[in-house]
């Protein structure tokens, strides 16, 4: 199925839910693969993340020298791939082919899409003078793409340890939210 | 059934799944309560959190002021009463009287547990300084408890307007994480 431009408007609506996402990087041509939960939006639009990642991840110096990312929004078909990611350092393993993912090239960045991720979010790093202190990177989503077709995401949401909540029925409640 | 402590240590399990919370507030003697997604942890132990909460709120003025609020954890259960309190707002409704939810006090800060929340994760505001720019305040979790025999937590995850995923099935995967 293709893959099509999502709005920028609508990222929010893809992250706030909370769901494991796969942050890839690219650092001298060298694509990089990590699973993280640790983020949050900080704005609507244009698209503000806060991405809290530590500095034990061989991903945190990609990050930090290139400023660029993807967020790659994994879901309960290839949960096995994901958390693999996990569990091996990009400093050994190459984990795109070592986990069957593979790397897509983006639009406004050199980190890779996912092909396997029926959601990507293309970013920049706007702030980084939280890292020091909280590991925390601000992120701009510059481009976003979604598989058409792909539906309601059975996204991973993790319970700590090797326990994840799998997406569940969607309901709709009188909310006046956004 | 009884409500216990939740070690500190099992904070992180509960947020980083990405759940809609109820923040509770109090100020001069008058409780306060909104729904939010927009929260990330930020470090495990002691528990760290990045809340997002913009200034148009009511609740804003009252976490600046006292530097204390609770994270109440609703589940589809209450899904009406949770989403409702993020319609109205706190300056011209007693939102705990308005929605049937329940204040109970809290051992560590003057905002009140919700009674119909099955967790309730006390905090701190130990960090200001990214208020100004990104409405994100940095809280430390100072206790936190649980109904006994709650279960897996059918937790409310907000998918933009009026749409909100609802926790289903845990699945174990391989995971080396936390």
């Amino acid at each position: 199925m293709p893959r099509r431009k999502l709005p920028l408007s609508k990222v929010y609506a893809v992250l706030e839910s909370g769901p494991v996402v796969l942050v890839t990087t690219a650092r001298r041509g060298r694509p990089n693969v990590m699973a993280l939960s640790w983020l949050t939006m900080m704005d609507f639009e244009p698209p503000l993340i806060g991405l809290v990642m530590s500095d034990r991840n061989h991903s945190f110096a990609a990050l930090k020298a290139t400023r660029e990312c993807v967020l790659n929004v994994p879901t309960i078909e290839i949960a096995d791939n994901a958390v693999a990611c996990g569990n091996a350092s990009g400093a050994r393993v190459d984990k795109f082919a070592a986990f069957g993912l593979t790397p897509l090239s983006a639009s406004q960045v050199r980190a890779p899409l996912i092909r396997e991720c029926p959601v990507n979010i293309e970013c920049r790093v706007t702030d980084m003078r939280m890292v020091r202190r909280y590991d925390l990177f601000v992120l701009q989503a510059v481009a976003a793409w979604k598989v058409s077709g792909s539906g309601e995401l059975k996204t991973l949401h993790h319970l700590g340890g090797d326990r994840f909540m799998v997406a569940g029925p969607v309901v709709r409640l009188r909310s006046k939210a956004k």
